[in-house]
């Protein structure tokens, strides 16, 4: 990558800074995750604010910001150097634009505010939380007027996590999900064929480690992760992180009475990692390292956990490896009630349980709550009801608890509104990838020969390489042709799922 | 711990900085050896050396050293008070007394010389080394004249590594050393019972790697390891990291055709564990926090190493637990032949595997080759042939090649002369701690019973706590009454091996 523009070079060298110390950063929260013993904890708490105030300095620092904004006005002429400029306002924006004390204050009252909740949760009481939330909720309206919005003040909290995201796109979006998702659920769960029981999997069966081991790092190699340049270890929640260019960390987790979750997670952060090690290696140290946004790298994540990992076609494909890790676990065990116990689908409670047709809905009744909270549209002593009725609405199913309902997720208490339609977002996107890869790739056949790095180079191609070259809407745009459209999606599961349980 | 003056309150407010980076220097440098892909370490070192700048930099920091400077002329009161300033300038000494640009040059040529002596390693090639090594001992006669000395420049590099040591009292320890250890090791491998081969190790043994670490976790425990403020992992060369007050990480090293390796090597390390863990949590974040010096942590190790782990009467008290692990494989070793294996002495050209008797001896031919070497003394052309000639004389043997001669450490190729005279101080430390412990402790009983925790609590009160409060003279004096004196080690030596031996 060459880079002309001598003022933007300035920039770029101080912006080096950020992204080692932020490097620096993750490989203590890596080791935070993985390692570190239980009264370190309070240690490595300010070792790592000590790292995000530094870092928080460069960004404010006058020399960077003079040079930054001298850098905006000149003319540039490379689609990277547009970019870099475009992503470094992007990534100053809430430094620039929000006080430092709104951002020291909410930060603080978010590290209060997540004790209350886990309190608040373990005794099922809202109420508890109900003082928190209100201060968080106003201080990301505060936020969201120092950021600036057109219509919607809710607009400038989703562009935080989703560039140019808004809630007018999300309703788009949502309201023709949800519209076809209620029914194929009804229809799934109805269906002759359906049973949600698995009886190869819980407390009477035994997975070990090591057998899960050797199957996670086999898929990882089949996926083309480079374990030269990056590794997997053990944390209660699996996560991918990068440390450096060549240093991209996955974790996943061992439950010795259920085979699958190490395998479908581990390809979903294999996905994420498989993201991060396709970057453009030009782009290091640079706004344009790493994927560009959280829906992207969802989006790349569920591909290859829910398209590919749960693909009927591939598990026939993978059987035989299952089968002869877990020969006496598996023998009686028919290739049918396999794939369907990958594909139950069950609307449940609690999130991050859902399967893959009934997931957008958990997020579609967060995005809505979240829409109207910062609206000021329903009270927020009402909110945990509220939650019921739309839980009962979309899903059919609603918690008698507050733990169970409102209280379950922990964002909400990081004050992290505008977060949740991002993983709603790497379904629909992730779709339409599939449906154009398609056109070039015969999936069906790649999957049952198992040549998953095909679907690699497919992705490395027109996905990885680009890093945080385009934002989402025009990467969408140049890789499938055409704007985000949820179709995409909804004919992947209708099609998928009539298939599995034979829907008329 | 109650700072009383207002000045140092004010330097040891910065100094927490220093700590804070070095500890976060120590996670990413214990990452390097534990966990890194090799394509991360290119970036791992840039990150590892952004970090030494910065940590040079608080130490350069003009507000800071004024502050010292007051500090300086101050009137301080209580004995931490008066530690905390002399540990500061200890620490501040080489940055402020050694200008910028010649610490910078000789980290560069370090860096460059570490690669031509691996090679030249490989290569059998002491010529090729030879200009780097010219440049790297005149650099260290610079830094000598810059720090300031007596006597000899010598001292001003041995007081870098352990405080207040001079070239002259090595060599009053050393020469009383060498003139009793060089017959006692003829004597040991002359003996009827001598005997260097063990039966039960080497390529057709396989110790399983999962019954070594159920071993070594057992052992750290019994030594009184706090498992909550730390952990041990797998590196290719055991070490010990403080990451913070509360994390204190030791590695170890499993080879499947030796047992005894993973778990001596475990019992040193923990050694310098402990120490970290026993220094009074007070001290946190103080230039009071951590081991006083590096011979101090060395004495500490190689007790629990060797006078301890290698003792007959605890390994006879531990054998039942190798018997019942290893049961197949020691069936027919007697409990002589076990102890024996563990003690065998065996002059040889390598110092990192030497024994208990042989090791100090290493060490005095560094020191008298470093001692001439800085003052001129030998060509360095000639060192080579120096070395093998004092091989000779003070181990009986001598390698034809320089690889196992003169290029064996990596200490002179990061240009660390002074630094190896602190291994053998260890040992004299070590042994003179023993015989105090030993009118307060039972320590045959002690060790019959296998109840480490004694020994542990003796450590913690006599020597762990102060941490860094005494300079090791100072100690030794506190500790044991006497100052240093090298017949300590000599009469443990002859008692220990005339027993194993049946010397007479």
């Amino acid at each position: 990558m060459k880079i002309e523009n001598s003022t933007l070079k300035k920039v770029l060298k101080k912006y080096r800074e950020i992204s080692l110390l932020s490097h620096i950063k993750a490989t203590l929260d890596w080791d935070l995750n993985v390692n570190l013993p239980p009264l370190g904890s309070e240690t490595r708490a300010i070792q790592s604010s000590y790292l995000s105030e530094m870092i928080t300095n460069k960004w404010l620092d006058t020399k960077f910001r003079s040079l930054y904004e001298k850098a905006v006005t000149e003319k540039l002429t490379t689609v990277e150097e547009k970019a870099i400029i475009r992503n470094l306002g992007y990534g100053a924006k809430y430094y620039y634009n929000v006080p430092k004390d709104i951002i020291i204050e909410k930060d603080k009252t978010a590290s209060e505010a997540f004790i209350i909740w886990r309190q608040a949760r373990e005794e099922n009481n809202y109420k508890k939380f109900l003082p928190s939330l209100t201060k968080l909720i106003d201080f990301d309206k505060t936020i969201a007027r120092h950021l600036g919005y057109k219509d919607n003040p809710y607009d400038a909290l989703l562009d935080l996590y989703e560039p140019e995201l808004t809630a007018a796109e999300c309703e788009r979006l949502f309201n023709g999900l949800k519209k076809e998702l209620v029914p194929l659920v009804k229809k799934i769960t109805k269906s002759k064929d359906y049973s949600n029981t698995v009886s190869f999997v819980g407390a009477s069966n035994h997975y070990p480690t090591p057998d899960q081991e050797r199957i996670v790092h086999y898929i990882m190699q089949h996926m083309g992760f480079n374990s030269q340049a990056g590794r997997v270890d053990i944390s209660a929640h699996p996560f991918t992180t990068e440390l450096s260019r060549h240093d991209i960390r996955i974790t996943t987790n061992y439950k010795e009475t259920d085979f699958r979750e190490s395998f479908t997670s581990t390809m979903h952060e294999t996905g994420h990692a498989l993201y991060e090690q396709g970057v453009n290696p030009d782009y290091d140290g640079t706004p344009l390292a790493s994927g560009v946004s959280l829906g992207i790298h969802e989006s790349l994540s569920r591909f290859w956990e829910n398209m590919v990992g749960k693909n009927p076609i591939f598990l026939h494909s993978v059987s035989p490896i299952f089968k002869s890790f877990y020969q006496k676990q598996l023998h009686a065990v028919d290739e049918k009630s396999l794939i369907q116990s990958f594909n139950t689908v069950q609307p449940s409670l609690i999130r991050i349980n859902a399967d893959e047709v009934t997931y957008s809905l958990h997020i579609i009744l967060r995005f809505e709550m979240e829409n109207e909270l910062i609206n000021g549209n329903i009270q927020i002593k009402d909110a945990a009801e509220v939650w019921r009725e739309k839980s009962k609405k979309l899903l059919g199913v609603a918690s008698a608890t507050d733990a169970e309902g409102i209280l379950q997720d922990v964002h909400w208490a990081y004050g992290s509104f505008g977060y949740f339609p991002s993983y709603a977002m790497g379904n629909l996107y992730g779709a339409q990838f599939l449906a154009t890869m398609k056109k070039k790739v015969d999936f069906d056949a790649v999957l049952a020969k198992g040549d998953l790095l095909l679907i690699k180079e497919w992705l490395d191609t027109n996905i990885h390489q680009y890093g945080s070259l385009y934002f989402p809407k025009e990467l969408i745009k140049k890789v499938t042709g055409e704007k985000l459209d949820y179709t995409f999606f909804l004919n992947y599961l209708t099609e998928k799922y009539s298939r599995i349980y034979n829907l008329k």
